[in-house]
């Protein structure tokens, strides 16, 4: 049976989601504790939805695996360590691909930029900026990114795959506590786009670059080593949804077609 | 002069904040951050509105010392680890004390009574408590508790010390997510008071209490081992605040008196 698993991890300490030799990985922590609770003969094979590098979070990453039987979550949460937390376990839907079916995925990306004020509990998911950020300014630039664009400005480039994707929504909002947060939605996302994305909106933030850099940077279609790519320990990814089950199978043969 | 510091701090990987001999102490760490960068003879002694046990957090807590200059905060803020805040800096009023001359302080306690869904980003700041609150159980128990009492049953009685306190504020407020949050205002508050008023309401929100049972613990002015000291990490000192400026000297002395 495939069963869909959701989870939060607190990605601080370790190597990203995907398995390396010799690194503690998200990945590796998942598929033992599925190993060791359901007395597996050999390691459980994951598909994830956002593979996330190291040191960024997830309140909302979705996992499948083909499995004997549906592992308990209260048992699974027994093993795993306090960082990463198993919301819901469920026999997945037919024609459910925890990677291709999903529409779109949902980052946070969050910035206290006032560090003298900073809130220290909150240091390992807060990107501490030096300067005042203007949110409106930040918001005027990225409503010029959203949309169906080739943001190879924003990646970086894997041969043979295509670099076009669907923003649907970036936008900024101010908290009390002096910390914005970057909310961003795409179909997905290629490697380190939210955080490259951050980073030039940080840089109109703090008025080194005018709102419309950041369209300019972006119809370049070239990488541009003003945007700088921020640090990881800003982000997390929110949520990853999906389309009704009946349309799940022709969801995931249509992402693969894109992808290649 | 007379400083007054106002500082946050993740008391995870603190002894607390009173200086020990050989553990790390919030207080040495600022003391000896004062002392570097103001080149100071010897360790500036310090005195604290709220003084934390091991593992609390603090976003407002309140110090005064008494040094030869007004020290930076963003020099401080260079030298002190992340985990530890300055947020302001000023020159005292005539008649401050950062311990006597305190109106209230403020306390918040967060709870997640859905460990299953707990985010691990926030586990260093919640605790995990595995059976569902009923709030408006634990807000008709709290209501109970307010007002001038003897808190002998909540407190670690001290030779010579009165246990009598003002409890001015203590009510439950849930959270979109999963969390439920104490606020809790005193004058002042004895050792382990929050944590042992939390525990009873605890024992109240998941019904192994009546909501009467911790004004019958008040009462009886005496330790009850039903009432369980829950674990420091839920606990952070909010705010500390003062009476205004000319009505500083007056409140320290009538603390001193009143405690005494």
């Amino acid at each position: 049976m495939r069963v869909k698993i959701t989870l939060a991890y607190d990605g601080t300490d370790f190597s990203g989601w995907a398995a390396q030799p010799g690194r503690r990985t998200v990945e590796a922590t998942l598929a033992e504790a599925l190993t060791t609770i359901l007395r597996l003969p050999e390691p459980a094979t994951l598909t994830v939805a956002g593979r996330t590098d190291a040191g960024v979070h997830a309140r909302g990453q979705v996992v499948h695996a083909d499995l004997p039987e549906q592992p308990a979550r209260h048992r699974l949460n027994r093993v795993l360590p306090a960082d990463v937390r198993v919301h819901a376990i469920q026999e997945a839907p037919e024609g459910f691909d925890a990677r291709f079916s999903a529409l779109w995925r949902r980052y946070s990306y969050r910035v206290c930029d006032d560090p003298a004020a900073a809130d220290p509990l909150r240091r390992r998911d807060t990107l501490w900026y030096p300067r005042p950020l203007d949110v409106d300014a930040m918001n005027a630039a990225a409503a010029t990114l959203t949309g169906e664009h080739d943001f190879a400005a924003f990646c970086r480039r894997r041969a043979g795959a295509t670099t076009v994707r669907a923003l649907r929504e970036l936008r900024w909002t101010r908290n009390s506590d002096l910390t914005t947060i970057a909310h961003v939605i795409a179909d997905a996302f290629c490697h380190n786009m939210v955080r490259a994305l951050v980073g030039a909106l940080l840089a109109v933030g703090d008025g080194s670059q005018p709102p419309d850099w950041p369209a300019r940077v972006l119809a370049a279609k070239a990488r541009d080593p003003r945007v700088r790519v921020v640090q990881p320990h800003g982000l997390c990814l929110e949520e990853v949804r999906y389309p009704a089950d009946q349309d799940l199978a022709a969801r995931a043969e249509q992402t693969r077609r894109v992808r290649a």
